[in-house]
């Protein structure tokens, strides 16, 4: 089957590989339909390091089950997945907890010890407790949206959850990729009355705003700073979704926060340590976040995706097929896209 | 009058100072019946740079009012009064929050600004919203532990809110200072099932276990880290009371919790960055603390300090007058003491 794998910086490629297949009695093996390209794909394809192993990239998918191993209870073939980017056993104490990327069995999908699903096919373990059947058809009008619970929906949602946003809170996102315009649904969703939005592109400040942002700041680093907190009566927002990963941007957003308030983080940090300890200290500030659940999520946010009151697939702005993945790196990379959906 | 002054590491001086005064028709003055030496007074005792101005400690502290300004409309001499360690307009956002530390009027005892408590007696700005009016004798036999409400006990009990203690969590506590003491009564106070202690002094282990405390580390570092997982089942803890305020304290936090779990930072950070950022990130803590509103706890404390159901007060191990404060610090600062107080 074809796949993608990531060499080294730039260098992804569409290659044939072995076919997916069933190992463990508790695999299933789904046929991708859509995947997508994720922000965080774009880490290794700019800072991969020579000599790390080739990475079969891809943790994001909607597919069709197309095989089961025999100890797989819940699942049958034919059934419409959603793929979320961990998997997880669904049963051990982190699970119940709601905290499935922390599965004491689970992992992620397109690391070098699992390959991913930028492919024809992709092996699922811990079957059962990983996929999520939808009762849609594979071809739904919704399919976008629905893609984008396997993780950027949920990561924006879990952003703005760390970010303790509720009703009549004010809000402020940190990044203006697709997980930042989904954690301005999120926040609108939750109850967010002020959603400050930090970014520059008009085309995404369009759907920011379409999304529920109410204010656009367009400054960065200090001048950012100065400008939330013009907006916001001199002292800075509840709740800050810090959706980048920068040490930058975690200092633009504890910046940003009011006394008491919270930054919900689920950039992946490419940092080693959180600048400002002591502004957050002084002002009492919450730092939170990390990979989301997006497993524990899903229920709560397909009612609104399946009755079109959000529509977080719209941050899909390009559709590629497989052998055009390469092409979809570059123009995320260089932000001609918000975020490619592939369709293999 | 005598007063606290402190001029460099190790310089600390009883010195004869103006009387403290009514300025502000909003102010009450306040005749000191007992402060004490706090575990954050050793920073400037142990760091003050040549240069910074001299500063009149104290920030804790029980007394009788003796006066109050023409603005004051809820004190009356004669009352005996707890002063909590920042002072507070009682009106603005913050204070209504609960967030009294952050008020927009506000500010700290014992700084270059204001004159601390280590004194015969304090001018209190803000003083209806700043002080809590006590129903007891100025010689009552709870004195001890209800002076700890300005400070030590409201300081332990924010370290167990903000680390999430609740009823059945497993707690750590990092930390063997009157801080650290103060919040296994918190976290015992607030539910938590299993409190470790991580110490070594054996008299400061005895109260520990006498406040609640179920397990005792005396390891260090990794090997701490190490012991905390072990009796935990290899996970951590759900909450962590970080009471120390340095960055290798935090490092021990952060390894020490559980995955989903939390950190309560109320030692004053001496370091620039919070460590372990991807550690924190990938195990979806949550970080906070900070300086503890402990006006807002007061009310809450107290019925359990009136009714002998907690005993904050036992960390103060000993008893000198406002000439033996120079001793006082050599004697915390060695850690013969655990928290001294004063009685002018």
């Amino acid at each position: 089957m074809r796949a993608t794998v990531m060499y080294g910086p730039g260098d992804v490629r569409i290659e044939n590989v072995p076919d997916a297949r069933l190992i463990e009695p508790t695999d299933a093996l789904v046929t991708v339909g859509r995947a997508c390209i994720c922000g965080s794909d774009l880490w290794p394809y700019k800072l991969m390091k020579p000599g790390e192993p080739p990475r079969r990239m891809g943790h994001e998918a909607i597919g069709v089950v197309e095989a089961v191993g025999s100890g797989v209870l819940t699942l049958k073939v034919g059934d419409v997945v959603v793929m979320p980017f961990a998997y997880s056993d669904g049963t051990c104490a982190f699970c119940h907890e709601g905290l499935h990327t922390s599965c004491v069995h689970g992992g992620f999908f397109g690391t070098v010890e699992l390959p991913g699903a930028q492919a024809e096919a992709v092996r699922i373990p811990l079957a059962d407790g990983t996929l999520f059947v939808l009762s849609v058809g594979e071809d739904d009008a919704l399919m976008a949206s629905l893609l984008t619970l396997s993780d950027v929906m949920g990561t924006g949602h879990h952003a703005a959850r760390t970010a303790k946003v509720g009703r009549g809170k004010t809000v402020a996102v940190v990044g203006d990729g697709a997980v930042g315009l989904c954690g301005v649904i999120a926040a609108r969703r939750l109850g967010g009355e002020r959603i400050i939005f930090l970014g520059r592109h008009p085309d995404r400040i369009a759907l920011a705003k379409a999304f529920g942002a109410t204010d656009v700041v367009s400054e960065r680093g200090e001048a950012a700073v100065a400008r939330v907190r013009e907006l916001t009566g001199g002292f800075g927002v509840h709740s800050v979704l810090e959706c980048v990963g920068t040490d930058q941007a975690m200092l633009t957003a504890i910046g940003i926060a009011r006394p008491g308030g919270a930054v919900g983080s689920v950039g992946v940090p490419h940092y080693e340590t959180i600048p400002a300890s002591q502004p957050a200290f002084y002002n009492n500030l919450t730092i939170s976040g990390g990979p989301a659940p997006v497993r524990a999520y899903i229920a709560e946010l397909l009612p609104d995706v399946l009755d079109g009151r959000i529509e977080p697939g719209r941050v899909l702005d390009r559709v590629i097929t497989l052998d055009q993945v390469p092409e979809g790196y570059r123009a995320m990379n260089e932000r001609e896209a918000i975020k490619v959906m592939v369709k293999p």
